[in-house]
């Protein structure tokens, strides 16, 4: 019987941990979805997603498996496939997750961000129009603010793997602190947490509304979909939320053109469905913070005309990263592997 | 007889114009400096560069020029060559620079902007420990703050060749409006003039001294440098001048460093003579609003064994655009010159 390859994609979310099988098309050929037991460890987990993997394969008879791709919370250092210290991952600090899942599956794994592999997905998912993009980043909204950075056709890792930490860029250096020790960072104001934030000062401020407050005071917390809802129905405090949020996201987006004159940032997570309530006062933030985006802008048209945006929603979804862990052993040459300074890493590692 | 093979550098500036012959090596072979005519025109100026070039050629007897590299001010389309708007250059809008330079000597000419210029001619002088370096920043503190960025071996021209503004990055969106249109640019803080402006506020308030409120109210103007002879005569306000300078351009190189995870930053350009003064509070202010430069910053210990470090002053000076320019002929690979997105190139140039 003729085997078919395929690749096994494995996105390790705090919560739930989804394996895919995908054929050299990337059609998903099969799928698990499983609670991630943070608490009973690293290596524990690691053997639940090689079981997990082993009974998919059996299932799709005539299948070989080529590899397996895994998505990460960051930071990571994707170099060596070590963990660094996660937040959500309490007990995980260190732990050499490529190693361990290639040893536990007997498969070449290959590692990245839960961001860069969504970015990968996205870039490779342009339509066939803007298909020669070489370059681009994408912004993941969700419990916190992830990105990926593609620059001229391959993942960017950075020095130590910890390139395109955006989320933790600063867009008010005298802002709000953040958990990571950081102050003013813009995951602070573009996350779903850095929503809850601001929805309390609205709703602490003179511009705080009675139902803002109704929600934002309510005993058991709230969730920014409220928010969302409420802007959607006229609430004025409930917009201007959306509109502080639009603002600080813009200033990020502003200061990666700036820095980078990046052709197309996709913003993607869960709180992009909030597009419409926040995206116009991104869209002038970006124009009155970046020069460079502003001497561009022209070119909107053309891309306009591609049915594309410089700055446009994800267009995959929540999948994104699982279908992007699953690419992962298909694509060598995408990859960034040459790290920054060689003889540092000897001497670091 | 034996011809050797040159190239010529033109460092193009506002105030003047250094043309140099360089050998293979990278020998400067001989140079000349003329005054910019800005208000003659584009037209004229490069036929007097032209010009300037013939004869420092027809001084070289037996050498063979193979192309010309000329450092252009900013913003300017590297893929076409032609100038965008330069505040510092009225009437030279649009101006087919690359073309009209290679039309007037008969020479290949190839054109960067001059912070490119000066970040190749840095990273090509890395030490030989440190050579194996494929990224790296280099910032620019003249009159305005420029940048140019080193990305896996390849100068970063960005979407439309103008990638590496990070002068014009926001540090703070609640700052300064900047003669870019945005407000908070690091060149407001970060530039010769962002220090004169910060003694004029320091000097007006509570924290001013005699010594500084005397140095900026004179009539007639002062420089940077009298700010920074003060502050090595420890006037403490003058010293808090270059510590707000350091604080912001922390935050820019933060943010640098948070979202490309860079091995190595060079600060450039006349301000950064004052580094003693303002690097303390720079190197505190990335520490604090980097989370992966504190992550990473362990490995500082052995850069540091490699005589460099992470963030570190220019070691060429004020000639690195040139040597940049002189280098840019000989270099092929290392120029970036795919666009990112052909279709838009195609229908828009």
């Amino acid at each position: 019987m003729m085997q078919t390859s395929v690749s096994v994609g494995v996105d390790l979310g705090g919560t739930s941990i989804r394996i895919g099988v995908y054929d050299v098309g990337l059609e998903l050929l099969g799928s698990h979805s499983m609670p991630t037991r943070v608490a009973a460890g690293p290596q524990e987990v690691v053997e639940e997603i090689a079981a997990a993997i082993a009974k998919l394969l059996r299932d799709h008879p005539g299948t070989r498996p080529i590899g397996v791709g895994i998505g990460s919370p960051g930071p990571i250092n994707l170099q060596t496939g070590v963990l660094g210290l996660l937040p959500n991952f309490p007990g995980w600090d260190n732990f050499p997750l490529r190693d361990a899942l290639q040893e536990a599956t007997g498969l070449p794994v290959t590692i990245e961000s839960d961001a860069n592999a969504a970015a990968l997905a996205e870039w490779k998912s342009c339509s066939d129009k803007t298909s020669g993009l070489q370059s681009m980043a994408m912004i993941t909204l969700g419990t916190g603010v992830g990105s990926g950075l593609i620059l001229d056709g391959k993942v960017w890792h950075g020095m130590f793997g910890m390139g395109g930490e955006v989320g933790h860029a600063t867009v008010d250096p005298h802002g709000l602190p953040c958990a990571c020790g950081s102050r003013g960072c813009l995951e602070m104001y573009a996350s779903a947490n850095g929503v809850i934030r601001l929805a309390c000062a609205v709703a602490a401020s003179e511009q705080g509304s009675t139902a803002l407050r109704q929600v934002v005071n309510r005993p058991g917390g709230f969730m920014p979909l409220e928010i969302a809802q409420l802007a959607e129905h006229s609430d004025a405090a409930s917009i201007l939320v959306f509109q502080r949020m639009g603002f600080y996201l813009g200033v990020g987006i502003a200061n990666l053109i700036s820095t980078l004159d990046l052709p197309m940032i996709v913003v993607g997570g869960g709180m992009a469905r909030a597009w419409d309530l926040f995206a116009p006062a991104m869209f002038d933030a970006v124009h009155n913070f970046s020069v460079v985006y502003r001497l561009v802008e022209p070119r909107q048209r053309i891309l306009q005309e591609l049915n594309s945006t410089f700055i446009r929603p994800a267009t995959i979804g929540p999948s994104a990263g699982l279908l992007g862990a699953g690419m992962l052993p298909f694509l060598a040459d995408e990859i960034q592997s040459h790290p920054a300074l060689p003889i540092l890493e000897e001497k670091f590692l």
